[in-house]
């Protein structure tokens, strides 16, 4: 079966954005320093459609990352834009402008249901009323041979570690402190949900801690 | 000059202790589990007189801290017992019995004056009452040619590092969340102290992230 795979840069006090998050600034204040390393990669950029850039130690596990990847489930909040009810007139239509560098199906867990959103470059984004468990099927099926990528937000990214499904999980730690925002594990307890470590890389401005199920 | 030197252990949650610390648990719930990693390993027992253990990635790193060490500095929560005023009849003599494993000038930072308490093997407590720089003078004049380690607990070590007194920091990162207990980084805000990343080391149960001055 497929696995779910999770994604995330961290500070080294524990951040996964900083505070006061916005539609003008979504990562919030100072959150931009957790993806410098990511920023000056060539393999990140090429992503995002741009050239040149640096090769290093990070980019065997940015691929390794991008590998495979045959679905995304995502929360709301990391879809992005306002909390509450879609804007019937003109909702709004995700960070990623019209053609987002997903190229695959997207299943958006929200309380508001709404049609699918389908954007150029083979990236659709179906919104999921009943549940995450319900996202997880539908994104696995859509996935099919492939594995299913957890985008985040922090809120959704708990939900599925508390409920033991995420099966790998990489932590890009950025040895910087942001000294507050949005905490990854909050409210997690103290179990690594059934995960533990099986690899690490040291690169410039990043080490990439890597969990996997036992 | 004689360089401070932190040396910690940190759940991926950023604690480093467990909440509930006390008389009778001083790591606080669950927090022995952020040292496991190190009572395994034959170069700790060996410290603490005990035979056996094991030889890994970690040995070196401890070795590397135990190295060239010729004064502690330690705040009154480390030192431990209890807070407020010594007993005067009985005063609390350290966690660590009639012969300390630091065999060196140990400068304690405390409220309360008291005669410095000399025990076996070269340790001697002194307590400091005229605030943090006074005990890092004293340590450095105690340690000569040798450099002074900052053995916590948190407050202190915070006190230290906000003030950019720390040189070399080695965070022991334990895969495995706390929870709730003492975090290390609060209320530092969001830099690193002129520290930066100097080299990882991936060991069985830990991953050792060591960081310089600039």
């Amino acid at each position: 079966m497929s696995r779910l795979r999770f994604n995330i840069s961290m500070s080294l006090d524990g951040f996964i954005a900083g505070p006061g998050q916005s539609m003008e600034n979504p990562l919030g204040l100072g959150g931009l320093r957790l993806h410098e390393w990511a920023f000056r990669l060539a393999v990140f950029r090429a992503i995002h459609g741009l050239e040149g850039g640096d090769v290093n130690e990070s980019t065997p596990v940015v691929e390794e990352s991008l590998h495979n990847i045959g679905a995304t489930v995502m929360g709301r909040n990391m879809f992005g834009g306002h909390p509450g009810p879609w804007d019937a007139g003109n909702p709004w239509g995700g960070w990623w402008g019209d053609n987002p560098p997903f190229h695959h199906p997207v299943f958006v867990l929200t309380h508001y249901a709404r049609e699918p959103l389908v954007l150029e470059g083979g990236t659709t984004f179906t919104f999921v009323t009943d549940g995450m468990e319900s996202a997880l099927d539908q994104a696995r099926q859509a996935a099919g041979e492939k594995d299913v990528s957890l985008a985040g937000g922090a809120n959704a990214a708990r939900q599925f570690l508390a409920a033991g499904r995420v099966d790998e999980m990489e932590i890009n730690l950025v040895p910087t402190l942001l000294g507050s925002g949005e905490r990854l594990f909050d409210g997690l307890g103290d179990s690594l949900c059934g995960l533990e470590p099986v690899r690490t890389v040291t690169a410039p401005g990043v080490i990439h801690l890597k969990f996997a199920r036992r």
